[in-house]
């Protein structure tokens, strides 16, 4: 049930997406399809899943809450078009990346060299992901079409700036600068925080947002259930980044879609690297250190990090905390009615929690 | 009395922006201070004024206004920022641009060499303005606290996301892309129609917003007066801008706090530059378009530019069309009824439009 009940939200917020006339009168155009193109490219459409399905759990009609729906998933897209620019990714769900693309047409249309093309690819991609922002504000906003009250609109929509903006924009800061920061000055806490930042802000705002749409009316700010669904999607979230972590390193270079070893590449201090850095004497810490920031890494090379890791003991701790993260989570949700949408959420936070790919 | 009640105004601005605890969570603690940066640097605030203004001509409390004022400012002060990474600027307002800060500190605190701490530099820049935006939206919500409705305070959300994100942004856009099209392919329509975006469009939404504030209740969407306050703004945009342009050739260095021929460097094909342009044979084109692009001008290679927009009758043609924007503006303002806000409207077009720096 839970695939399929996936499909049916997500060929709903593409339908909502695709009909938007948001970007119609975008110039110059190859700028009005860098905005509709990420937001366009489907994906699994999550980030709605849970809001509509936390809209359902607490007696809301899901329906009531799809611009909502439609709303973060085309913020989630402009994080990920500056999000490209920053990381450098030459790709996004089997596509060039949005700064490929307008680097790509501005070659061709301008003869431009490619550093030129480069940087006028990467302005282009800054001011798509601008635009998507306001985008993703406005589809927000058109809940009153849908029936959630303009008082709560407003609320939800201050929430969007206030919280997930400005956490969600720190966390992606903090995540930029850490590879700079001394493992010394690091902590599982400092670590786990940025994740929840970057990850469960947005994931968190997803569940109370449905949650508060689902209850209607003026009770929705004070509701102890908006703040535990919250926590239920957090979790989720971090405990779906620690897995993501050691994908990175022990996954399937296949399922995974990038290189095995890029977290390592761009010197990303995950809790892997972090448990196994401390376990080490001062001298293995340097030779750790030192192999960090590489190009790319040989099978053999890979091999001798992942057993550091399996040694010790960093690998079955970081596993350790994300299903003891994903146990929380469901936890929370068995405080709810047992409905359809209590089910389907569980199969998510499982899906999100279990995944190898 | 202008002069004063600008001042009024900005104080009443300075004080919002600095009193709002929006940014206070932001880390890292240099992104939070990128983010309060511009828009605390002060400046004459024109735009608040226009808003606040707008709404008392039309009857209502200016005061009722403030977070909208609040809002279009640290709107347009996120718009700068990214604007400054893209033109590579490195000052605004006398001091620093956003992207020099943080590469000043990455170079710093993580010992980077120049070229990586300026990457960082624009990374966390680019961070620092998504963030205003966010704010800027939160600033607008805050209207229902001092008075406008919900309905209207959603309307007026709904308008900055689709008019202004939207327009604005293209307007960006077709700048930077405009030095790389064949001056064949423009006209002084496509000119204007960019600057009406670019500076136009937030403009025209001040004078608006001021105006359904000022009517208050459910009229505001309908009232002929809103458009025509509007269209006043607007005028009043490009003819600044077109000012704006006679300046950066024929102006003051000192007064002007840029380059004299800035534009030149930048290829900017200005109506001055297009009009000049325009009268020239094949041959005087070629050789005028081979002068653009330079770093810098001579005084000698500067008089014989501005020789050349003189004898073309450029440079009158597009000062008579700011003129006449100008006073097209100031005759839509003659309809309204002569109060105190009318007057202070009049004083900043002429501001506006008459200044000589």
């Amino acid at each position: 049930m839970f695939h399929s009940e996936l499909k049916k939200v997500a060929a709903q917020i593409d339908r909502i997406i695709r009909e938007d006339d948001f970007p119609g009168s975008i110039n110059p155009s190859y700028l009005r399809e860098a905005v509709k193109d990420y937001p366009s490219r489907g994906g699994k459409r999550l980030r709605p899943a849970i809001l509509m399905w936390s809209c359902g759990l607490l007696g809301g009609k899901p329906e009531s809450a799809k611009f909502a729906a439609a709303a973060v998933e085309i913020y989630h897209n402009w994080t990920l078009v500056h999000d490209d620019i920053i990381d450098n990714d030459e790709m996004r769900r089997g596509k060039p990346s949005t700064h490929f693309m307008t680097a790509k047409v501005a070659g061709k249309r301008f003869k431009m060299k490619p550093a030129d093309a480069m940087t006028y690819g990467k302005n282009f991609a800054m001011l798509a992901g601008d635009i998507q922002q306001g985008w993703a504000a406005n589809m927000l906003l058109k809940s009153v079409q849908s029936g959630v009250s303009p008082e709560l609109t407003i609320h939800l929509s201050r929430r969007l700036h206030e919280l997930v903006n400005r956490d969600l924009i720190s966390g992606e800061a903090l995540d930029v600068e850490m590879p700079f920061v001394k493992m010394e000055k690091l902590s599982p806490g400092i670590i786990e925080n940025m994740l929840n930042l970057k990850t469960g802000a947005l994931l968190r705002y997803c569940a109370e947002t449905g949650a508060m749409i689902g209850l209607g009316t003026a009770k929705f700010a004070n509701d102890k259930r908006v703040g535990q669904i919250g926590e239920f999607a957090s979790l989720c979230g971090v405990a779906f980044q620690l897995k993501d972590d050691w994908l990175g390193i022990f996954g399937n270079e296949e399922k995974l879609g990038k290189p095995v070893g890029s977290d390592l590449s761009e010197r990303k201090p995950t809790l892997l690297l972090y448990h196994t850095w401390k376990k080490l004497s001062p001298m293995e810490r340097r030779k750790l250190i030192d192999m960090l920031g590489q190009r790319a890494y040989s099978a053999k090379e890979l091999n001798s990090i992942r057993n550091l890791m399996r040694e010790t003991g960093a690998e079955e701790k970081v596993l350790k905390r994300a299903e003891a993260l994903a146990d929380s989570a469901k936890k929370i949700l068995l405080d709810f009615p047992d409905n359809k949408y209590r089910k389907l959420l569980l199969a998510l936070s499982s899906y999100l929690t279990s995944r190898d790919k």
